[in-house]
Parts: structure tokens; C-alpha cells; sequence
């Protein structure tokens, strides 16, 4: 069994009551619902975890340390200052993928940089909630290849 | 009556504590007691809040959804880089008017940019205590006039 | 008795005539009328001025030394760039008031630099025709504040 | 009987009197009968100015509304930096040619950047005396065109 | 049946051949086999196409349009400055997934920056041979999402 | 008889065909019909051609020689990167103008600058399909002018 | 007896669990302990503090007032953005070092630059463990040298 | 006799009355007056100008072709941003010398860089009323070395 | 023997042909016959290549795999943005040098710098001619070294 | 016995003779006397050298190949500009501490980057003549180190 | 009797030798002469001192200590890296002047930076061999007006 | 016979002793000696020169005028800031070529830039010893050249 921290960053518990033009109508437990059934029927469980607080998330990737296989993240705003969980990914070296929801090389020059990134294996951008689904699949193969090394 | 966050970031509650030179002899809570007098008098009533911690400032903006009817926001340093904080404010979609006590412009050149007011509906700078009366002047307009319309 | 000079740069003849989705209905003389009535009602008396000419605004920021006690400016344009500008506000040593009626943070990149910003004593920007409104009160306060000093 | 307003910007009054290697020998007024002339071929009639005063430039062009139906300028040197002049043509909302009679582009750096191109409907440079002309044959094309619509 | 056209850029071809510690040793025909192999398992049926050209990539995006459903590419090095790439699929205006195989984020600055992503919908790096099948997964997503609105 | 090669450049073989909007309906094949008439009138024949390979435009330049006496041209995207088409108008020094459908100013930043324009007689830019007329007149202008020196 | 709060920013909780190729297997809590002892020995008492959450380490800072004499902070990855750490070090005004374990020169570019620095009276970086023992031996002598002034 | 046109800029007209510490207190008429004097005893007379206004000065410089035989001129914070005085300079082409009293080298970053200097014979910055002399000085020698030439 | 692929770039068949005062009077076919005879003396042997597409030169890159023993190239304009052919270079991974006749330092500045250069064995610019003979020595010696490891 | 070359750069000889209020009133030569006797109670001698010029720095540094077995450096001003000095502390390979006695990160910009850092063991800034003290005792530890391994 | 010394920096010793169409044909021994008479007619002495190196114009103007009472300072191409010079004169603190005998402005863009000038009194640039003159006259000046305060 | 300087800048003297990995373990004067007897083989003679110190270069540089007839440069680490180097291969007017050992295009980015390599005919890169001897090659190209002209 694959075991696998999902982590939101601020203000994406706001997802689906804020904001539907950028990011639909989906809420975020909605989400979490769905993807938890994908991931069971691809052999893998998630513990979900939402806050506005970079420190709290920077606490949660750590606890992954022994507990969990990888991370799958969207970091929200912090995607484009957090040089702290950058470090946090860096320090506990679990494969990591970093996503998105809107396509943010299409929304302010802000947006365009992720600090995050290089410590990720990979990142996907654009695709709604379905990002998510493929992040989680992205990430299990990373998994399951790491292991079969 | 209306109903209004007034939050202040990291520091602010060491207003009249330190740095007088630079704020002044006045307490965060001398502040706060003062204003408070003067949104009663134009039929506003505040709910104040400070942090050092840029997640508890989210939470809170988040919080003044369907609570309250706009935010005047002090963002201290945090007006420099947290696009996590201009987000928010973005996301619960409330009139938000941002304050400064000194005058960023004729500090430091990182205090020349903030990565807030885009998300605001105006900014006032440059005032000591006076700039959280105008502050809140202006953003019972905004209001008054976002309800007349 | 405060005396005030109140002066409009570029194009600001133009308010309530031209790009009524940017600055609304009301024509500059409404507004100086206006202010004039709150003026006097704090006890304060305004002298109007509006030019395209950056020359004539620095002739006339001059010609305050010795017969106004504090300078209204909305700069339009010239924000972004007269230098002169700023040196005459800093020259004649008024407390100087800035206001912008649209959220000049909001807009094009060039608008978010104020080189006059940093020769002022505070900025006001956002409220539309209740930016001036709010710049005269923030005036008044720091008048009469530098005069019980 | 379309209507249109010719105005050169500083030291255009010097044309053909110095820098020949660069402006050719024609004067201004040599340059302004011809394009009235074929101005009127074309079933237009032309208005000049030339001012060294920036301000005087957008007085010149804030008269244009409700007198001319389009604008023809040659801003010189102002066009690096007049963002003042650039409202005015945003804010007069008249169709608008920028023309230039040397390859800004191939001189110094500082001249390949106009600040009120954004603002016209288009651009014509290069052509020394025949910019004009071509300016005003696309002018009176172009406001033909916003007639027919 | 869903078509789609899967486009590989400059030195792809090389896939497998050079390089492996970074692209592995898969070679661009055994991905594309697969990669048909689950699109046909999704309803989609995949075109194949590379070229070290970018004219002969941009006449391939256009001759996408009226035969094609979406598109599927791996701009190789072509996505750090080719501008006419990104005009053909704003132009084609089919839903368009950007893959990389590598983490580009992670490697020289130059590889940064995307000038395609804008104009796609969505973009997935880092996973290897894995970003063609999440690219395809996510593509055949916009594309049914699109048909159903 | 003048004789002049018409270059497009990529994506322009889908005008009217695609991006209406901000192109207009008229395909690129009636442009060229209207231009031809248009050149034969002031004693011009016209070649046309169109490519979305750099290479084959740069050929197209080069085989200019000793057959055109000069070139108009829009260079579509290459116009923003392509120092090689640059160094074959240079090479062959032929009169050349650089036309744009669209103001290039009014656009993304990346589209605000030509590295083409330098090596071009003159540009112009913003007039839909008349910027190729308006470039062909500007072109025999310039061609004529040369021969009579 | 001189007091001082060492305060550790994110991620050095993992110090000795984690990268032990950049930070070494020693652990926090056994500098600490060190720390401590050579501290005693020179007349001095240390309160340790870590954090994840830069609001957390702003309220210790703060709580330093009138508690401790002074400041040794590694702020980790919070070095590199938080003005909000340097206002509160420039608040409470104590005699503050910074130090670093690696030597932030020679590692990634966003690591060279401090904001924090211009804030503190010191800096030390690349010694390891021997980092935080070089600053606390310089913050005592900051600490006497400014008593004895 | 030589003949020389002596141009000040925006806001020196409140020399000696405004910004003692930085400009001293000797007004512009003294200065001028002593000026008047030095320039005579080396067989020159001088013509004075003073200006806020940019076009003001840009048409004194058109003046002073046939009429005298050099320029002195400090442009004040024209300095900095006006092409349209430079390009007058350049257009009349006589010889010019550009002088400030204070180091502007000294001061606020914007003002290290002259736009003018470049169209100018020399500058001399940073002597106080003694910059006006020295640029006299300078002027008369650069004006009989062309005409002995 | 050594067998060696020689690359030109765009416009660099027009050799000898245009703009004589930078590249000389020499063709491009008479260097090859040079350069094949100054191999031959070397135990080399050269295949000759120019084109002017991007494509076209990586195909020959890639087409020296297993064929030739090292490259040597002009890219021409292709220097300064062609990071596809840097690719090619670095995927094929023979002995590569890059060489310019002009000295590109003491030419415009988007020619100062290389991207492709960092993917070469070294660079040898502004000899002319030579610098393809100089280039060609260069090369067959890193070749020979190479073989001697 | 360790043995250590102390290289102070440009103008630190004039140390307590000039600028006190930046570098205090002690001389060089007092703090080499204590730095000595600091020295010799840890078990190490230092030899000490002083210059303004650059060449005799590195020609130093180069010295101390087979002679020294560390180097404590205050560069001064070639801090900011001297890459041969760096190459020069790369080249011999000795651990190399970098000090500096004032905060050189609250002074003017151009003194906050050093180029030779990075090529050093780590680098303590701000204490005063304690900064040579604590540099020396962490070249010590380092070179203990070292050797130790 | 004012003493003065007169420093010249890398290359100058080639004046009236190399380069005439730049600096003239005046040697340095001829301007240092004619220097030194018109210094004792102003009640003068002036002691040259030219080099090529840094270190020795440091320890030339460190030698002023105490000996002279200005420095009159063409540092060549010092002037745009140099910071090591611009301590120096700081250090010493005697006035000083810098002088440029072309017009640094209207050259390479890296000749318009003079990283010494911020620590002069004052700079003078464009007069050839007259720079130096009008430079002697302007320090004497200062220095007069020093010792009359 | 052709005489030539063969200049070696900073660390170079520590070739062969010092960073083998990057420069190998032949020792400078291995190099001259083998440069000498190639030299021979081509009619000429060379003169050895190293220095740390920039002003000894400079010197050197200027000792070769009317002495010999080219010079062959290693500028080591002054390549990036000596203008002054650069101002004497400037002033002495000798055919000059530049060499550097390693590809400084693939090293650190401060490495990059030449700021001597547009005062020099020519720039050679990346063989190792082999630059020299290919430099020499080249310059004796260039002078034998200059003087059949």
C-alpha cells in the first residue's frame, strides 16, 4: 500500500465557494473525496491536509517523514515565495509533485515562477481538479519506479 | 450597520511600544479604542484583530465571509511579498482598503512595492494614526456605494 | 483660516467628459465645488488650479510659498515622471497631500511608480472623487498638526 | 468633409533648417502645404500645430473633440516619455496616427520605446517627409472605416 | 473517436539514442507505440509527427485544424523562444497539452521559461516517458469537458 | 517597372481564415489580389510569397538579388527573434519595409519590440489589411527615390 | 548574567536527520546542549526556540523584550523574504547575530542575499555547528561592549 | 564679443530662498549678476533665462541660433528625463555647457544620470555658485578653440 | 583519417557576395576548397553543409552520429537564440567548434553573446577567413586527443 | 604549530587614523598585536601583510603554498570587484576566511554582494576589530578539522 | 601657499602619444607644466603623480595625509570599477576633484558610470586638456572655502 | 622578423601546480617554451610576460609600443572588469589576440563577459595549452596582413 500526504495551500479551502470563474464550482472536500477513491483503486491511501499557514505546511511535510511515500502539493501562493517549503520538500527527500489548477503562465507575470518546482520531481498546470488526479497518478509511478530501483 | 474587519500585521502591536520615531506614542489598542468611537458615529461597527503570523491573517479574512462587509488591513511587512494575503482578500471578494502609518515611499525601496493594493480598492499611506480614520472613512463609502448600486 | 491650494494636473479637465468607465460622471468643477463646501465646513478655503502645462503646476506650487498653508495635488500623468515636480513640492516645503482617483496599482505598470510619492507627506489613491475628499481631511490634520508643534 | 489635426512635437520646427542629414532640407511649412494639398485631394481638410510645450500639445489635442475627427502627430522627443500626452489621446478617443520621418529604431537606444503608441490606432516610421503623408492617407482610411461601422 | 495529433520537437527523434542519464533510453517510437496503444484504451486515436523544423511543426499544427481534436507537444527546445509556435496554436485554437519530459525547472535557467505555455491549456514536466501518457490523459479531459459544454 | 517580393511570414496563411478578431475576415490570398492591382497602378509587379520556415523566408530574401528592387514584408512572430532574417535584409540591401497588421504596442510586451525594424527602410504598424498598401506606396516611394539619387 | 534567545527558523529541526551532506549528523538539540555549556561559561544563559512558522518566531523575538539581552537567529530559508522577521528585530532593538551553517555565497543565487542582515549587528555563515559558537561568543561581546558604553 | 545664453531650469528661480543646506543662500539675480561680470571681464555679455516651463527653455535654446555663440545651461530636474531639451541642444548645434551646483552624483539614484550630458561639450557638477563660473569659463574657451579653428 | 562535418549558418553563402566591408571579397565555395586542402594536409577530410533553416542544420548535426569524428560550425545569426542547435550538439556529443569571422565583441550587442557556446569544445572569433582554418586545427587536435585517452 | 597568513586589502591601514565613526580608533597594528597573542594561545602563528595593491594580494596569497595553512582576509574594497583575488584563494586551496568589521549589508548596495565568498570557507561581518578575532578562531577549527579527516 | 596633488591614472602617461582624435596632441608633461604655472598664479603647488596601478594611486593619495591639501584626480578607466580609489579619497578626506578630459556621457555606456564620483567634491568632464584647469581653479575654490569656515 | 609580447595575467603562473582538472598539468613555462620554438618556426620571436598585477600588464602593454608588433593576451580574471587593460590594447594601436585555456562560456556567468575582447582583434577559447599556440597562429595571420596592406 502506497501511502501519500495530499497538502493545499491557503486559500484553496475557499475552492468551489470563491472565485468559480478561475477555479469551478468544485469544493475542495469534493475533491479530496474523489481523488481518495482513485487512489484506493490504484493501491494507494491519502491523508488530506489544507492550511493557510506556511508554517503548518511546512510541519505536515515534515511529519511525512517515515509515514508517507510522497507528497502531492499545490502550494497556492506560496508556490511563488516559499523558499522555506521548498526546503521542506528538499530536506525530506520523498518524491514530490507539485500542481496547479488554473494555468498560471496564463495569469500574472507573479505566477509564472515557482520556487518550489526545482525541489519537485515534477509539476502539472492547468487542467481543474483533474490536475490533481493526474498529479496523483504522476506521483505513484515516481513511487513505484523509485522502489522497483 | 455596518460591520468591518480591521486587521494589522506583524509588529503593529508594538505600536507606541518601539520606534516611536517612526510611529509615534500611540498604542495599537489607544488606535483601535479611537477608531472604534468614530465607526460607531458614522454607523459602522469594527471587529480588530492583529497577527504576526501571515496564515492567522488569512484565516481571519476568510472569516469576515458573509460576517462582514469589508476589511481596512494594515499589512505591515507583509505587504511586500505575501501573495498569499493579497489572494485572500481577492478570494472572499469584500471592499478592502489598505493603510500605512509612515510613508512607504520615502523609506527603504523594498517598502515601495506592494503586492497587496492590486486586490485593494484603494490604498492611503503616509499618515500615522489619521491614515486608519481615513482608511475607514473611505471604506464605509465604498461600501455605502457598492450598496446603492 | 486654512488655506489650500488644490491643483489638477493632464487631462484631469476632462473628468466626467471622457472615460466615464475609469473616472466616472462628475466634471472637475462638481467636484471642486464640493470640496470648496467641505472645505470651509473644516473650517478651510480652497484656491483651484488645473493645467496640462507642467511648468504652469510648478508656478503655481511656487506660488504658494507665502500665501497657502498646504498643497491638494493630483499629478495625473506627471506622477510618473516629472522630477520638477517633486523638486518643487520639496522646495517650497508645504505639507503636500498626493491623491489619484483610480487605483493607480490596478492598472498599467508604468501607473505604479510615483516620483512625486516620496516629496509628499502621505498619498491617497482608489476612491475615485472621494479620494480628494479624503486628501483634504488627511491635509487639514497635518496642517494644523505641524502648527501645535 | 473630414477634419484633422497635424501636430508636431519639439524642436519639428526646425526641420529642414537643421540636422539635414537626418531630417532632409524640407521645412515644416514646405511639409504642411503639401499634405494639405493632398489632404484636400482626398477630401479632407487639415489643421497644423507645432509646439515645443508638451502641455500646449495636449491642449491641442483635448480642442480636437468635437472639431476634428482624427489626429495626426508627430510627438519628437516626447514620444520617450509623455505619458501625458498619452492620456490625452486615450481620453479624446479620436483615431490617431504616430508618425515618425527617421527609423527610430535605428538611432539611439532610448528612442525604439514610445509610450503613445499603446494609445494610437497605428504607427508609421522611416519614410522622412512621406511619413506624413502615408499617416495621413492610413488616418483618413481609418476614419472612413469607424464611419462605415 | 477522438483524434489527436502528437508533435515532438527538435533532436526527439534522438530519444533513447544519446543522452540517456537525462531522457532515458526509451526511443521516441517505442513511447509513441505505447502511447497509441492508450489512447486507442481511451477512444482516441494519436498521429505522429517530429521534426528538427519549427516551420514544419507550425504546418503541422495548422494542418490540425478541421482533422484534429487537440494536440499533444513536446516543443524540445523550441519552447524557450519560438513565438511563431505559440501563434500557430492560439491561431488553430484546438485544446493543446504542453509535455516535457524532464523537470525543466531543475535544469539551466534558460529551460525556465516557457513561451508556448500561455497559449496552451495545460502543461506537464518532469515525469519522463510518463509525461506523453498524463499529457494524453489530461488532453482527452479538456477535449470531452469541451464537447460537453 | 519596379518589381518588389511581398514576404509573409507564419501563421499569416491563416488570416481570415482564424483570430478574426483580431485580424480581420479577408484572407491572406485577396490581400494579395488587391496589393497586385494596387502596385500595378503605380507601376509595380508584385511576388508573392509565404512561410512558416524562417529558412525558406530567408531564401526567399536572398533570392531577391539581382531580380527585385526591393521587399515588403511582415515577419509575423520571427519579427521578434529572428536576427538571421534581420542579417538577410542587411546582406541583401534592398529597400525593405517591415509591415504589421495589428498595433504590435498595443499587444503583449514580448510583441513590443523588432529586432528586424533596424535593418528595415521604415515600419509600419496598426492598420489591419492597409498597412500593405500603405508598405507598398512607402516601399515605391523609397525605391524611387533611391534611383533618382 | 547576560540572557539570550537562540532562535532557529524552518527546517532546522532536521538538523542531523537530514542532507547531512550540507549540514552535517549532528543534531539540534546537541548544538543546543553545547551551546549552552559554552554559553554558562561565559557568564551567559540561552532559551532555545524553533520554528517552522515565521509568525511564531516574530512573537518569540517580540517576547524578548525586557526578557533577554539579545538575539542569535539562523532564520533559515525565511533569510531570503522576511521583512517581517527584520522589522521585528529592528523593533525590539536588541543586539541581534545572524548566522548560517553553510556558506549561503556558494550555493544557489536566492540564497546570497539576507534580507534580514541590514537588521542585525553581524553576520557569521559557513562554519557548521562552529557558526552558532563564533556567534554567540560575538553577541557577548556586542552585549558587554554596549553595557559598557 | 561673444555671446552666451545662460538657462536655468525648473525651480532655481528659488535659489537662496528655498533649500539653504543644499544650495546655499545666494539668490539666482546675484548669481546672475556676478556672472554678467566675470563674463565681461573675458570679453563675453550674457543673456539670462530662467524656467519652469521645458518648452519654455527648448524655444529659448531655438533662440539663441544666429543670435549667440554658446549655451550655459543647468537643467534643473529636466536633467534627468528631458530628450526634448537635449534634442534641442543637438538641433541648434552650438556649443553647450550643462552645470549643477550640487554633486549629483551624491544624491538620490535618478538623479546620477543626465539625459542632456550626452548633446553637451562638458559638464561640471558639484561647486556651488562657482559651478556657474567654471562653465562660463569652460564655454569661452570651447567657443574661441572652434572659432580659431 | 579523420572525418570532420563543416556547418555554416544562415546568409553565410552570400559570402564574398555582400557586405564586403565586414566579411571580405573571399566566396564561401573558395574557403571550402581552402579549407578541404589545408584538412587533406592534416589527415582530415571535410564534408561541407551551409543552409539557412534551423532544421536543416540540426539534421546535419544529427546525421554526423556515427559518420564524422567532429563538427565544425558558423551558426551565423542562429549564435545568439538558437538553443535547439545547442541541443543537437550536446545530444550528438562529438567534438564541436564554433567559429565567427567578425569579432562579434566589437559588433552589436545582442551578438556578444553565444548560446551556443557552452555546448562546444571552445570558440574562435574575428580572424576572417582563418578563423575557419584556426577553428579546423583547433578541432582536429581535440579530436586527436581525445582518441588518445 | 598552525601557521596563518593575515592579508588585509586596500586603505585598512589607515585603521584608526581615519573614518573612526565607521572603523573605530584602533590601529592596524594594535589589532595584529592582539590578534597574534590571541593566536599563539591557541596553538598558532600568524604572519601579517597589508597592501593597497591588488597584484601584491594575490602574489600573498600565492605565497603561502607550502608555507601557511590558512588565510584570514580582509579585502576591503576588492571585496566587490576582484575576481583574481578569488582565483587566486581557489587556485592555492587553502581554507580562507573572509572578514569584514563593519556590517557591510547596511551600508551602500555596491558593498552587500562579495565576489570572493564564494570561494571561501565561510565569512563573518560586523563586529569591529572582534571580527579579525572570531575569523581567526574559525580558521582555526576549520583547518583542525581538516586535518583531522 | 595651497598644496595640491595631481594624480593621473592607467594610460594617460600616453596622452599627446596615442589616440589624438580622442584626447589631442598635447602630452601630459606639457598639460602638468602649464599646470603648474597657472596653479602658483593662484597661489599654488601641485605635485604630479601618474600610474597604471591602482595600489600605487592609493598609496599616492593616502600620502596626502597631512602633505597636501587637495587632490586633483583624472583616474582613466579606474574611474568605472575602482572602489578601492573612491575609499581611499573618502578616507583621507581632503578635498577633492575629478576630471575627465572627454565627455564620459557621449561614449561606451560603461563610461558613463564613475564609481568615484559619489566621494568627490566635484567632477568636470568634456574639456580636454581645459579639464584640468577649470579643475585646479574649482579645487582651489573649495579648499579657500573650506579654511575660511 | 615579427616580435611579439605573450602576456599572461593573474594565477597564471601557478598553471600545472594549481586546479588540474581545469587547466591541466603542463606548467606556464612548458607552455612558453614550446611557444617559442613554434613561434621560430614561423619568423618569430617572443617576449614572456606575467603579472598579478594589473598595473605590470598595463605597463607591459605600453612597453611593446615600437618594440614589437603584436600581442598575444591570457587576461586570467582581469578579462571581466579591467577596462584599463582594455584602454591600453586600445591606446597602443598593436594588433592584439585574446586567449583563454578553458570554455569560460561553460563556466560561472561572471565568467562570460570580456570586457577586453572588443579592443582585440580576435578571441580564442577551450583548447587548453592549444589556445596559445593557435592564438600565435593567428596573430601572426594579422600582422603579416596589416602589413601587406
Amino acid at each position: 500500500m502506497i501511502k501519500i500526504a495530499v497538502i493545499n495551500g491557503p486559500n484553496l479551502n475557499l475552492l468551489g465557494v470563491r472565485e468559480p470563474s478561475v477555479y469551478g464550482t468544485t469544493t475542495l472536500s469534493m475533491i479530496e473525496d474523489r481523488l481518495q477513491e482513485a487512489a484506493r483503486a490504484q493501491g494507494a491511501e491519502l491523508d488530506f491536509f489544507q492550511s493557510n499557514h506556511e508554517g503548518a505546511i511546512i510541519d505536515r511535510i515534515q511529519a511525512a517523514i517515515g509515514k508517507e511515500d510522497g507528497i502531492l502539493i499545490n502550494p497556492g501562493a506560496f508556490t511563488h515565495y516559499s523558499y522555506a517549503i521548498r526546503d521542506a520538500i528538499q530536506a525530506v527527500n520523498l518524491p514530490t509533485v507539485e500542481v496547479h489548477m488554473s494555468n498560471i503562465h496564463a495569469r500574472e507575470p507573479f505566477r509564472h515562477t515557482s520556487v518550489i518546482a526545482p525541489a519537485a520531481a515534477g509539476q502539472i498546470v492547468g487542467f481543474g481538479e483533474a490536475s490533481y488526479e493526474l498529479g496523483l497518478a504522476a506521483l505513484i509511478r515516481v513511487i513505484r519506479k523509485s522502489r522497483s530501483e
